[in-house]
């Protein structure tokens, strides 16, 4: 147990009015009298309480991690570590990827608790991706975040001494990676009491993934890359509710899943979470087509976001290269040179395949697992929703097991709008 | 700088004596009064100084890190902590496989101070190899040292938060990782101080690996795999001078460069140290074919090393895969068995060929690197040891630069028997 454990407390309301009167940094930018200030708890995420704190002069976002899982409850506890990671993971993230993350304004490891500036007028993409609106910026934002954070935290960038420095400050964060393990790489392809589905549409879909051996030889691939490759410092939760967007900044949020994993996990993630908001957007129309444009730009995403972060990773990989992995005196004169952008090439490749499996493989977890998403949810009728949910489930199943068929974002985005025009036995 | 690091001191005899006599139950092992013990300083290994301590009753051996590579001198510093690793390493591994590694009787970590049982009549095999010794226990023992060690460390075995603890463990053991990384991962590939071969025979042949790009792209991917595969606690430098052997035991000693790596750099280790014993062989002949039979022998044994290591290994997931990786759950029935048994199968096609990748890795810079090995060392006449080598060169660049045509140890075998007729153009 953790020696200051015993100083922690969930703190309510008017605990958290007094415990940030004592900080001056907080009641500068709060501005007022602590009593006027407005205290709401806004939390809805699946693990912990958050606070919109205002004041006359500004606001802060207030995160205390509770013992268990919030969505759960007491009997599903939860270390109170994972405060403590998501502040190494924002303060690490700020440094490689500037301005793309929220400053942490105090952080208080004993109570778990991390204030940060008050993301406003921000809003969750994932919301924003349910009504239906394009983000011009996120292209370029979301693949500056990733290609920085992993490059720059890879054995490509960093001495083996200061990443195997990296991966014991974040290897306490196994709790956290458990839930990871079980809920996306295990769960969804057996029988497991917290599993839920569309049902009764989605029945045999269901059972058809619990009986895949395909698919369960994939996932277990997948699962053991994740367990195995230490190859960045990932965010370990990069869907479209760890974003919050306004027209002009993008903001990665809720790192509390970070540690030293694959690549492609956090790639795949978003390409992912892209992909559910495309096929899920035929359930929202009211009019026939009226979400079209849409939906092109989603998939333009999608090809964006794949194709954008490959050319800032290379980008990066040949001009900061500064680590330990294929040592540049390996590559020497012209033909040196050639031969090892051929290999980043080849680099590229392998990371793709990575991302195409682990963005099916979270796809699937969203539709046969514990925790579903919003883009999915709020399709009121259920038998429109469990086509999409069909449609998505038919393309990842696709994308895990035969993930050789992917060799370009292109044939992804060409399968995805294949599949949207598919339709399920019981439709 | 460890806070107790100002306790360091190093020990010559009179200290060594001191300090023993004050440890119970090591003056009870050794017998007799301190005064008469029998003390030597036998070390002739490349970073450490090792004691022999005999008394009336038995006999101790005693290894202390100096603050600095013995080979090299003072001018290379290396952190005395790597003494902690050793110690960590070898509890663990007695616990996984035991009887295969030293008792440990005492462990000072400020003194960086590790006191074993004296492993006698045991003598290093490499030594008896070079004198043409078969030992008929070795594919036993170390295949059973290998599966267990590496099985009962990795996803297969146990938790991912135990596996995670034991990589925060190992972490900080970056120096001696790094001593891999750059004297069998880089230098032999590059102009390097201290690189050195049998001149002026392989002079081609080392300009040749200089500029092969074929090998630098092989070995920078085996390099970002050493970087990134946190599989299994591996030994790290299991070459047969890491192994004490008599008829009837086999020890393995020094698991200094102990870490959370790839298997297949363990396995490599010990094929590629026999394949040199193999070419090296010749070397040694006083007259033709006389160490025919032992050469027979050590192609048995790597044949040997490889089938007996897959079959414990894959007995033990079929009987104790107690870890998080392929979870049992996704594959039940007769059928999910089956397809199990199959990727098993595929699994240890993946360890395969990083195992013959890592071999030929460790056969290179045996040759063209900094550390060389007594198997060629002694072959007196520089020429016939040149021949040795070069053979060693081409089998090895073969299986780095085209490690898909060697499908069974079988084929490896077989390239290593055709290799050892072919003359090189100085020959």
């Amino acid at each position: 147990m953790d020696p200051r454990q015993h100083e922690y407390r969930v703190l309510h309301e008017a605990d958290l009015r007094d415990y940030l009167a004592g900080l001056p940094e907080i009641t500068a930018r709060l501005g007022g009298a602590p009593a006027f200030w407005s205290i709401g708890e806004v939390g809805d995420g699946n693990l912990n309480l958050v606070f919109i704190v205002k004041g006359t002069a500004g606001g802060v976002a207030v995160k205390q991690a509770l013992p268990y899982v919030r969505l759960v409850g007491e009997g599903w506890p939860l270390p109170l570590s994972r405060s403590h990671y998501e502040y190494l993971a924002l303060t690490h993230q700020a440094r490689l990827a500037p301005g793309l993350v929220p400053d942490v304004l105090h952080h208080n490891e004993a109570l778990a608790l991390v204030v940060m500036e008050l993301l406003a007028p921000h809003i969750i993409m994932r919301k924003r991706l349910v009504a239906g609106t394009i983000y011009p910026r996120f292209v370029e934002d979301i693949t500056t975040f990733l290609a920085r954070t992993l490059f720059l935290s890879s054995d490509l960038a960093v001495s083996a001494a200061e990443k195997k420095e990296g991966i014991a400050a974040f290897a306490g964060n196994h709790a956290l990676c458990k839930i990871t393990e079980d809920l996306i790489f295990t769960d969804p392809y057996r029988v497991a009491e917290q599993n839920r589905w569309t049902q009764p549409w989605l029945d045999a879909t269901a059972a058809a993934f619990r009986e895949n051996l395909d698919l369960h030889v994939a996932i277990s691939r997948l699962k053991l890359k994740f367990l195995n490759a230490a190859e960045a410092l990932i965010h370990g939760d990069l869907h479209t509710g760890s974003i919050m967007v306004t027209e002009s900044e993008t903001k990665v949020i809720d790192p509390e899943f970070a540690f030293y994993g694959p690549m492609g996990f956090d790639i795949g993630a978003v390409i992912a979470n892209l992909l559910m908001a495309y096929l899920a957007s035929a359930g929202h129309e009211r009019s026939p087509g009226e979400r079209r444009a849409f939906e092109a730009w989603v998939l333009e995403t999608v090809e964006g976001v794949w194709t954008e972060f490959a050319r800032k990773f290379l980008e990066l990989w040949r001009t900061q290269a500064g680590g330990d992995a294929y040592p540049r005196t390996l590559f020497e004169g012209e033909v040196g040179a050639a031969r090892l952008e051929t290999e980043r090439q080849a680099y590229m490749a392998r990371l793709f395949e990575d991302t195409v499996g682990f963005a099916a493989a979270k796809i699937i977890r969203r539709i046969l697992g514990l925790a579903h998403n919003i883009d999915f949810e709020l399709i009121e009728d259920p038998k429109r929703r469990a086509i999409s949910e069909a449609r998505s489930l038919r393309l990842a199943r696709t994308m895990m097991v035969d993930v050789a068929s992917f060799s370009t974002i292109g044939t992804v985005t060409k399968a995805a709008r294949e599949v949207r025009d598919w339709q399920p036995d019981f439709a």
